[in-house]
């Protein structure tokens, strides 16, 4: 039996296939208990540090949330100055420190393999919530999480990422757990702004099938998932190649016209500018719930990390 | 029956005597829950959320405070800085994701307006907890909850307003909930602070009593409840002036000496200088009383707009 | 019968032996409920409001514990510029207001007499979690907590408290409450940041036996228990004094070779370098632990003052 008893969750490829589906199956589970207004009190008793180094009101108010719903209590540091950090303690320090307080730790912190020095520290089960450019896995186990749900399955489908694929962790995160489904993924981004090589060549490596536009239209017409992320203007060396590139990457309403239903699009949140708000209204718009859904799968999560046995 | 399930709580013009009234009684019910240290649990598994994008210790911890009496669970934004509206994210789509965590929404912003705006992306209920110069209709219920607590009852009641009522948002919506009783008004002010001529009016046409003066001496001797708040230096043009009034928007003991008991002297809190320390012995001194009563009135509105069915 | 119940808790010299051991034992208590995995509701239905006008992620989250462990609920004020104390309002208001929510307050504030100010405003009880230079008694309680049950008793021990003596509060507490016991003390510290003179003249008046010295070496080789605190540059007048000295305030595991083991270590935290990591590792390293026994203490503290009759 696959089980996560006192295991970190710090990267997206640490995951196997099963423990994955076991997380899915877990956050069904709850949400499945949250709409019949059932009270949960799994972790009634236990404590939740949430560590947030670098703000992040919607990852700290899901996994806090998801800690109240299973009956469990938070503490919660949310303002870097305010803490010991402040006044010059180590991270090792602090994670000493909170482990004596806290059955779990959250934690979200600027720098690079942040989380993985919190989880070395301490015998307490750590959560990565985002460690600078590196990893933010529940990120991606919540965007897993959503298109099964909006679709039905994983396997088979088309799945598009769109945006600045060079920089942003979130979707180098999906993809790497994407590499666990037969999927065949499109990534789609201005050439600058490309996918690492590293990461396409893993993908390839385990059979999946890989393709690269820089053509937003084009992705519409052919994936079933569409996951859009911002693409930021100083990233671009060349004013103008931005100028040229930027209103592609904007997706409206207007553009899903030949598409016709049956396009499910997500964003990781918050958007600036690059989905317009006359799409909210479309059926396949799952951004809103894909936010929603961070809360039964961080309960999973945050469950199964905290099992005895 | 008189319901305000899944209703929001935006204005004080909104609400029906009789809603007001069954916002007290319940609120009565609560208070005397608590005073007997009786546990709640109606408000058990449910989460609150406080969004204060513009800080308030006082109107924060009053709705915590109520929301963990009734043995419900709460997440917070208190420190604007730190939060996803940082980052650029709109109203909108803060609300849409917080729905996703939380049953009932609680919120403080700087923009008039703010909380309409709130209300109409979201099937939650939202509770407005101040919109910059807009409206504060919970501390107005609290407000009218004190008066009827001091004096057992608000019909036949003469009550002064005191203050800056030009700008004081406190004071309209008190003034637009206190219209649905046969009160007897005195608007208590220097002459550039005055009420403003709409609200007088709608006061006049539902056959309220109204009176002005700019003398607060005149209005000790007259009114069985006195409310007071802030004269602010930099609302006047004439510097001379400001000098000329603010001795007598300072209400001392010394001031009460004539009237002898009786008055109930109430404000929003927090004071500056505008009730001096030597009153708070004054056996009508309900401000810190008032302050109390925003527990039990928060706990009648979080439990009745969550109600179902 | 030794009671708490209703009183403040203030400075460290407040305390009979009596009711020290009192706040022990109902410690030792908590601290096994704990271990064993119990669920405790002692607290069941009341609040804690933390009120930190000064920031303080340890305190602040060891208190909230605490009171979490103990079935309670926590409101907080981490953030003072979001707080009406940035609006003017001065502490006995902020504290007459917050009466109206919480059972009990713990209250950290720069100014030193803060707490008394606070606890003289209300009858519910006021505990000081630090004000300014002045005390942090409930640390000294937990330290006292931790030398207990890291040697077994405190009657006969030599203790060693070695740092800047002068100015640190923790250290002045600490030695108030040691007073109680029939202790040896030996005070390490260079001579500009010796123990101030009155403290010294108490102990001594009191029958404890009291030495100095600038040697930390020596205190190591002498003592059962050795409190280090940190030497901070900016309190010597004479930099060449603070290069002379400093390198022998930094405890390293080398400097422990000859002594061995039976030496216990603690700090109050945050370290900065005045203890090296090389001595995490060492079976007397008590300062981890010591953080630890934070929670198990302020939940005897939170709940013995709230207790009725």
């Amino acid at each position: 039996m696959e089980r996560l008893a006192k295991k970190d969750v710090l990267r997206a490829d640490q995951f196997t296939r099963d423990e994955i589906e076991l997380i899915m199956r877990r956050a069904e589970g709850y949400e499945a208990s949250l709409s019949r207004g059932e009270r949960l009190n799994v972790m009634e008793g236990k404590v939740l540090a949430t560590l947030f180094f670098e703000p992040s009101t919607r990852t700290r108010l899901s996994f806090e949330t998801a800690m109240l719903r299973l009956g469990g209590s938070v503490i919660t540091v949310a303002e870097p100055k305010s803490s010991s950090a402040a006044k010059g303690e180590s991270l090792h320090d602090t994670i000493k420190t909170v482990e004596g307080y806290a059955d779990v730790i959250v934690l979200r912190h600027p720098k690079v393999g942040a989380a993985e020095e919190a989880a070395a520290a301490t015998e307490k089960p750590v959560i990565n919530a985002g460690d600078g450019a590196g990893e933010h896995p529940t990120q991606s186990l919540l965007d897993v999480y959503t298109i099964r749900k909006e679709r039905g399955k994983i396997d088979g489908l088309k799945i598009a990422l769109a945006g600045d694929l060079k920089n942003g962790r979130t979707v180098h995160s999906l993809a790497r757990l994407l590499k666990n489904y037969a999927v065949s993924l499109l990534f789609v981004s201005p050439d600058p702004l490309r996918m690492p090589r590293g990461i396409v060549d893993e993908l390839k490596d385990r059979g999946i099938e890989v393709a690269e536009t820089d053509d937003l239209r084009t992705a519409i017409a052919a994936v079933d998932v569409l996951y859009m992320t911002r693409i930021q203007r100083e990233r671009f060396e060349d004013e103008a190649e931005y100028e040229r590139l930027k209103g592609s990457y904007v997706l409206t309403r207007g553009m899903l016209a030949e598409r016709g239903g049956g396009l499910t699009v997500m964003h990781p949140l918050p958007r600036v500018n690059e989905i317009a708000a006359d799409l909210d209204g479309y059926p396949g718009a799952a951004y809103f719930r894909q936010a929603a859904n961070g809360v039964p799968v961080r309960m999973a999560l945050l469950s199964l990390v905290t099992e005895t046995g």
